[in-house]
């Protein structure tokens, strides 16, 4: 049976980079040893640390005075990292979610945290709007994509202070204007590479001015000065990541993303918005293109674990919806193909068919 | 040819558990999808993480109350986590070399720390003997084997503080006497597991005792009271820890490895000492068993790059001897076979055949 992969990450990744990754583990790049056992010293794997780093800027089109570094640890480091690095005394957070919220509650640590949010507190529904960014903070932080809730900010706005932005689970599905930023990482578990790996674009002039000293592996000019090789890196997943960027380059660049994106998910909310079993459980324009969620009508709500079952024997997994949400969640990264959309827009259709 | 693996780390890991990665990354556990895509969240991922604690508790026969979790970001990490958990005000550091030497500089951001050396400092030809511990220090950090100048610490020293070791490139070589430490912690990628993942065994007695406030993601109680999933963990390198480990106790064990890491590096010691041509740096019972150092003889000093070439061409890699002592290093890890270590004796016996 076909399997189809909704997880909401660690998921799916474009079956070239794991064949590639495969075949490195095998015989990486004719060394007669593995990817697994081979030096992060040697010339092989210099090559490809800077080939990920090259081709990254390349598919974002990051202009000069930007770094790519690629670090252990995950996106929940960077929640500290962001601050040590960055704040003197104030930031500025915009809460549109739990990971926002995780990122701005370990910047409390460092300084004054302004936070921006939805009222009534705790309504993640929509990206907040209307709101006056404070000019004398250090910086602001946003999360793109909300994976929980399934919202996200679809466009780079503009800041009248330095931009941090957490893009964990929508970098490289769509183009981004990178001069608006000082920074962006991300856990590369989404549409990178497998878990183990985070990226971080960081502007070179954004660095080394806060007053407090950092511990060496959380400074990013650590990083940036050695090539990601500071200390070794983990092999496996910047190997991955860099067979992802490759197929990226290949299918058409991040442009190409993007479209097939809106198309996978203008498919799904249509068929949501359409079927008398399901609604959404965001509308309008702050909508995921990466994290559809979605729950059954009111009538229909005990037909949930059913649904989930329905699903399951037709080959499609990681549909169940977060706890916080309920429901279902569609994860549509890059690498998941519009022919698993389509299939479970099929068996929704069917389940109406059956139910409605 | 066959190859022979004698890098310092990554380094050669067993056989059986490259093949079992490979063979998840095509279909893990029989879910149809790769190890590269699977959530950390699924039951069949959460039965790894939880076998590879247990069984690296069984083979190091570690008791009760001390917990085992895989993390990100590598000893290098650790060297600011340790003092971020344990050090109140004062802790001592034994330099025994580059990466103890790290550890102690790290360790200077966060209170006083007392170097016990040997004298010239920078000698790191043995261990330092004779020294006392101030027992008004928080913890005592040891690195117990010296990847580059090839000395290691080879019994459970008793301590009269809490002792902490970099246990990185001697981790599951030869039993522990687990209970003499408070916390055992390194980065995975010389005997347990690819480069993005480091191990840490924590007393839990030991935590939740600073004054200071400890960043999330850096406080080991996160980690341990969540199973090592609080936040995704480096996925594909942990799975591989798993079947080192399972590779370990099918062969007999952390004793039958130690008796074979015993054998391989008294074959290599005795022809260094016994071969007119070379020298072992390190002299008396300080000699490493993990990274066996060894340089020419003055007199035919300048055949070092002759033989370098003339092993490489016998497919032996990884034997260039680190920058700060030059020579040749050959690594001998768990995994290396016998076979390895003899076909390096046999290259040396040639050469000095042609030259002595």
């Amino acid at each position: 049976m076909k399997i189809h992969n909704f997880y909401a990450g660690p998921c799916i990744l474009p079956q070239e980079a794991i064949d590639e990754t495969i075949s490195a583990l095998k015989d990486f790049a004719g060394t007669g040893i593995s990817l697994a056992s081979v030096s992060h010293r040697s010339k092989e794997f210099d090559a490809v640390m800077l080939e990920a780093e090259t081709l990254f800027k390349e598919l974002l089109d990051i202009p000069e005075g930007y770094r790519v570094i690629f670090l252990g640890g995950g996106a929940s480091l960077q929640f500290a990292m962001v601050p040590f690095n960055l704040m003197n005394k104030k930031a500025v957070y915009l809460n549109t979610g739990v990971w926002a919220g995780k990122a701005l509650k370990e910047a409390t640590l460092f300084g004054e945290v302004v936070e921006i949010a939805n009222a009534p507190a705790g309504d993640f529904s929509q990206i907040p709007t209307n709101f006056t960014i404070p000019t004398d903070a250090d910086y602001m932080h946003i999360t793109t994509n909300n994976t929980i809730y399934g919202t996200e900010i679809h466009r780079d706005i503009d800041c009248p202070i330095p931009l941090v932005a957490d893009m964990s689970s929508d970098i490289l599905s769509r183009p981004v204007d990178v001069k608006k930023y000082v920074l962006i990482y991300g856990g590369a578990q989404k549409n990178l590479a497998p878990a183990g790996v985070t990226f971080v674009i960081v502007k070179e002039a954004a660095m080394g001015k806060v007053n407090h000293k950092i511990p060496t592996m959380l400074n990013y000019l650590t990083h940036t000065k050695e090539g990601s090789m500071f200390n070794t890196p983990p092999v496996i997943p910047v190997y991955t990541a860099l067979q992802t960027l490759k197929w990226i380059k290949k299918e058409g660049g991040v442009k190409e993303m993007y479209r097939r994106n809106l198309e996978k998910a203008t498919l799904l909310y249509n068929e949501i918005d359409r079927n008398k079993l399901f609604k959404a459980t965001i509308q309008g324009e702050d909508r995921s293109l990466m994290n559809i969620c979605f729950v059954m009508n009111e009538e229909f709500v005990s037909l949930e674990k059913e649904f989930l079952k329905f699903v399951e024997e037709r080959g499609m997994i990681g549909l169940k919806g977060h706890r916080n949400v309920g429901g279902f969640r569609a994860s549509t990264y890059n690498a998941l193909p519009k022919e698993s959309v389509q299939a479970l827009v099929d068996v929704m259709q069917e389940f109406e068919k059956m139910k409605a």
